[in-house]
């Protein structure tokens, strides 16, 4: 095997990691799902050649894609995730006191027990509140019983299975399948690859047209292209960055234990976005 | 030659991008210093195998390196730049209308030529408000006739001839050589480079010891290690982000012309930084 792995964004530009072994490749019905062993990242999970996770940086992105909404709806029960089978979301998601209920809708039973074998802590998957169900994201938004109070929208890039994550129809399910109050998060591809950018307007556009409040916030996450990573939160009610967001951001930023990441200033400095990445939405 | 520069920072990992010729190599009597064509990145200079920068991403770094500084002091005029022989750095200060004076202290001239020859537009060599010295930057802040407003560490990483620019002493210097509302930044590597921690520790310890108000900021920075890169200001008087301070930027923005990275939201989101930075200074 290749002892580096490569991951191109732009041309012959990308990320290189070293690897010691591959520990684990099956090809599922959906995806090429790998897991190796890296020189200075941990175990480091790929699908269809793509990095998902390393147990040394996933801290940055489940952290990112949970707190800012969780922190937005004023007392968030019932979540729902779409995707994000290796189950570092719902991990964090379930450090929120309030949280009675997670709908895990992973859609690819592979990823979840490649997670559980080979990325042990990252998932919370035996906590009795969190339900997992192999299923189509996209065909399960449909068709909603109880709304949720947040969806986190944790796929992987707008190619494949995750396409129709990027969709107008998707998110018009989304904002359907959510309480009054409700939040939805989620990942929006790194700004510096432009084969995206057309993914990424489709879906602020959405946003824009079915929410009150939408705005992008951004991450440094160092094995995704560039380093920077953009997501989206969108909101029936509260701004992200209103006073009575960050008052409770101070309040209850204790009890969910120690974070890697996310902060107070973190809360509102990530949605400080640069000249180059707004332009990328202007007509 | 090969047709991807690679730059590891942890092991084996690090950026890869596509080349597509070596348009200059040299040996100078400091480092070596080459330029590439690249595929998507324009030219590319690197030094002793390290990125400095490329035509298309460096607006990044040389905004950011630039601008906090400039609006934190209340009137810049005197500006002495260390290192900075591309030029970006000193073409990003020049913008500023009541700037008189640029002194560029580079120690090596086959940067500044380099740059000239094939990062057309990165300089703005020209100006008349510039002076180019090339000069050892250490022990020209040890002679300082006329004090700085404003003086910006724009050096490499600390191996090699810009190791002594993350020392204590010349820091103690700098700070000599600045006016009584004088303000410094320095880049200080990515927090994701474990090897440099130890440097970065010194280097904020010694602006902490010396000045008032001395923070961290965060730009990404693709062609950088992880895109994540930290840069210091230290400011005798003004604290970067109070009120007065936002206020200058808020009305200088629009005189600056156009601007690709840096805006208003930019100047204090930068300054929010995640746990695991923070975490590095702790005891």
């Amino acid at each position: 095997m290749a002892i580096q792995f490569n991951e191109y964004y732009n041309g012959r530009t990308g990320l290189t990691i070293g690897l010691k072994q591959l520990l684990f490749s099956k090809q599922s019905d959906y995806q090429l799902v790998e897991v190796f062993e890296t020189d200075t990242w941990g175990n480091l999970m790929t699908i269809d050649g793509m990095v998902m996770l390393s147990q040394r940086d996933e801290f940055v992105y489940h952290e990112m894609i949970s707190h800012i909404a969780m922190f937005t709806h004023p007392n968030p029960q019932r979540v729902l995730i779409i995707g994000g089978g290796d189950g570092g979301t719902a991990r964090e998601v379930l450090k929120h006191p309030g949280v009675t209920h997670v709908d895990l809708v992973e859609i690819d039973k592979t990823v979840v027990d490649a997670s559980r074998k080979y990325f042990p802590g990252v998932g919370n998957f035996d906590n009795p509140k969190l339900r997992i169900l192999h299923d189509d994201g996209i065909a399960f938004v449909k068709n909603v019983d109880t709304p949720y109070d947040i969806i986190i929208i944790d796929g992987s890039d707008p190619v494949g299975p995750a396409e129709g994550l990027f969709k107008k129809s998707f998110y018009e399910d989304c904002h359907e399948a959510l309480t009054a109050d409700g939040v939805l998060t989620a990942q929006t591809e790194s700004p510096w690859v432009e084969s995206y950018h057309h993914s990424m307007k489709n879906l602020f556009s959405a946003l824009d047209n079915l929410f009150p409040v939408s705005k992008m916030y951004l991450s440094f996450i160092p094995l995704y292209p560039a380093g920077m990573w953009s997501m989206a939160c969108a909101s029936k009610k509260e701004d992200p960055v209103s006073d009575a967001v960050i008052t409770r951001v101070e309040q209850g930023m204790e009890t969910l234990g120690g974070l890697n990441y996310y902060n107070r200033e973190i809360h509102t400095g990530c949605f400080a976005i640069p000249n180059f990445v707004s332009d990328i939405f202007k007509p």
